[in-house]
């Protein structure tokens, strides 16, 4: 068994020691008197949960500001698609790695990822210590073909060694209705079902997604997806933007987990959440940054921040996205849709935490140290980051941060052009 | 004559020396071999200018999270200004350095401040050695009485004075056109013109203060205030949301520099800034946050960010709040609207600039340096402000920021309640 003893911290305004035993937060109290194998000084500082980004494609984070503000289109046919042939097995590895460094920097400990080279970001997760939810993303644009083949890949992705099961959460992917034949749908879903495994969906981005469907098939995405029996508890639903009163009836009746990622709605002009209407349906959301090459960082306290904003501006009501409603839909609804027993700091629970400087300006005066978190905040606060027991971060320093930002800075040379 | 050589800096995608000659560029160009009082090695990093943030309140950062999420009136009226009536002339001292010191980490150069005690504002500015435009702002409530008192203060700060006047932009101030006579307002906009000064005023922040002008006056606060002679190419006026065309067609005509504050305007709900077509009439646009009570925090990076964000969602079109326009706005429109030759890097400008860490995560790959900064950056990128040649902060650290911070955590005590 190992053993870390976090002394002296701020947990719900008071202050006291935290003891980890293995991956558990086992002890709360002042003063424990234990033996550890290792210690953190946390006076001047508070605990809080690490956040849980529910929708990310890491291994774009080689494309990072190569094309802003431009038509999605234009976006992804002039300049992200041609470059992302480009791609290899040792970029997306080196892009997922600095993707994660990125998220620890900004206080996250697990991400859903959707993108190719499972295996890779696999990899990348376990040399990092950081939770993972990553599956080969099923789409093969209605060619039976490519169907069959991608079957044998989400077949090849369960029998494929994990490299840390201990921090990956099972999951398949499909990349959307437009994007994946019925068959493959139906193949993958009930592949996951038998498996007892979640499944991540892009569904109702743009408006376009909900006409094409409706024209196609008859129902909204939402609808299509359910007869294809996709949507359960265990359905994660990236965007979820158009959604009509029907759409989130079954949403909520199913108990449908929706990840909102207000950034890149907002900056591809997509449209916005309907963050305080589906959370008095009953809906559960939670929070996702999206990539590097829409957002265009990995931080979730941004993420909170417009979260939070958008739902005001949105409803004209100061009063909706509350700190409190949103801090917890980064953390303990993001936990809770992979089925991690986690997102609250509390004993019994998986020891994911971060330690906050309680004495940067950004958290200063500290009259409310939950809004100070999604409003004001910034890296600079992240003292450190723990996940499953481990420390991936003290005093704001990564261990080989140096080498894997380099390694970036080297790699993008070659998608310059 | 003093005299700083930044050594090796990057500048326009180029490696450069640049040198700074008492307050001023003197000259920007490789290997200079200059004898100079002071070195920067600026290798790994990049010059860009500083932010001048347009709209503050910098006396407010003792109320940072004390009250959210709540509607406009109850958060004025049951927590904000019977903690306001508390207030001191020593603790806005405080209070305002504290502001000026998360200005300095998020690379702000400039404020313009509109709250109680100028006096004091200058003197927080001068100590930190931040360029500043504060003054009385004058409000008499529609009372003759107080209407003559608050004439006498705007007298008295003309001849106050200024405790570091080559960093202090001649400034007065109206409160509101829903708080100040015209009497008042014709007044100070009369002494502000035959002083040469600027005049800084809130306008058209929501419908009510539009609807309330319109049935009291039979015109819009921007036909009222262009009555009364307060509009011209020094008036700023902050907020400035509920606009119709010929209000845009005048302050576009008028060159009046109308400052958005995107971050407080949605926390409130007041409304979204109709940026690309105010941008498209020919309006002069610039940035500023607001107070720490309605934003949360000082961060001219995340105040561009929701800029550029809410252009695009506003007008469902990703190419609206371009990058370089939203930075544009940040900086050299700033120093413009308050008669500073500065906001670009160029020989002959005023010596106001930021140094960003290349190597910092945030910045990586750097395609695109501006959308870097806009999309990506938060305060870690920031490294060393200079501010009128003088250094304020460097590798990350100004001077008693730690007391300065301490003083703020005690001071909160007395506002809990």
């Amino acid at each position: 068994m190992t053993s870390l003893l976090i002394r002296n911290v701020v947990h719900n305004q008071k202050q006291t020691d935290v003891l980890i035993e293995n991956n558990t937060f086992s002890r709360i109290a002042p003063n424990l008197n234990t033996r550890t194998d290792n210690v953190i000084d946390g006076s001047g500082k508070a605990i809080l949960p690490g956040f849980y980004n529910t929708h990310s494609h890491a291994g774009m984070s080689v494309f990072r500001g190569i094309s802003d503000d431009k038509e999605l289109f234009s976006w992804l046919h002039d300049d992200i698609w041609p470059r992302e042939a480009r791609l290899t097995s040792d970029i997306i590895y080196h892009a997922t790695k600095f993707s994660i460094l990125e998220m620890i920097k900004t206080g996250t400990v697990f991400f859903a990822d959707m993108y190719f080279e499972p295996q890779v970001i696999l990899k990348a997760a376990a040399e990092m210590g950081i939770r993972v939810a990553a599956s080969h993303s099923a789409l093969d644009l209605f060619d039976c073909a490519r169907c069959e083949q991608e079957k044998r890949k989400t077949d090849a992705y369960l029998n494929c060694p994990h490299p840390c099961p201990e921090i990956t959460a099972k999951v398949l992917t499909i990349h959307a209705v437009y994007s994946a034949s019925p068959e493959l749908i139906r193949y993958t879903t009930e592949t996951a079902r038998k498996n007892n495994m979640y499944l991540h969906i892009h569904a109702c981005e743009t408006q376009k997604e909900v006409d094409d469907c409706l024209s196609q098939n008859g129902c909204t995405p939402i609808e299509y997806l359910d007869r294809l029996g996709a949507l359960n508890e265990k359905t994660i639903l990236a965007h979820a933007i158009f959604l009509n009163d029907r759409d989130i009836e079954l949403l909520s009746r199913k108990k449908v987990r929706l990840c909102t990622n207000p950034v890149s709605n907002y900056k591809l002009a997509s449209g916005v959440f309907q963050f305080q209407k589906l959370l008095e349906k009953g809906c559960i959301i939670t929070l996702g940054t999206d990539s590097m090459a829409s957002n265009n960082n990995l931080s979730m306290l941004e993420e909170m921040k417009l979260c939070a904003l958008s739902a005001k501006i949105q409803s004209m009501n100061p009063t909706a996205g509350a700190a409190e409603e949103v801090f917890k839909i980064a953390t303990r609804n993001g936990a809770e849709a992979f089925g991690l027993n986690a997102g609250i700091i509390a004993e019994g629970k998986l020891a994911d935490c971060i330690l906050v400087d309680l004495n940067n300006h950004f958290l200063v005066p500290n009259y409310n140290l939950i809004s100070n978190m999604v409003y004001s905040a910034d890296s600079s606060c992240i003292d450190t980051v723990i996940c499953n027991g481990k420390i991936l971060m003290q005093n704001h320093h990564i261990l080989g941060e140096e080498e894997i930002t380099a390694k970036i800075k080297e790699l993008s040379e070659m998608f310059r052009n």
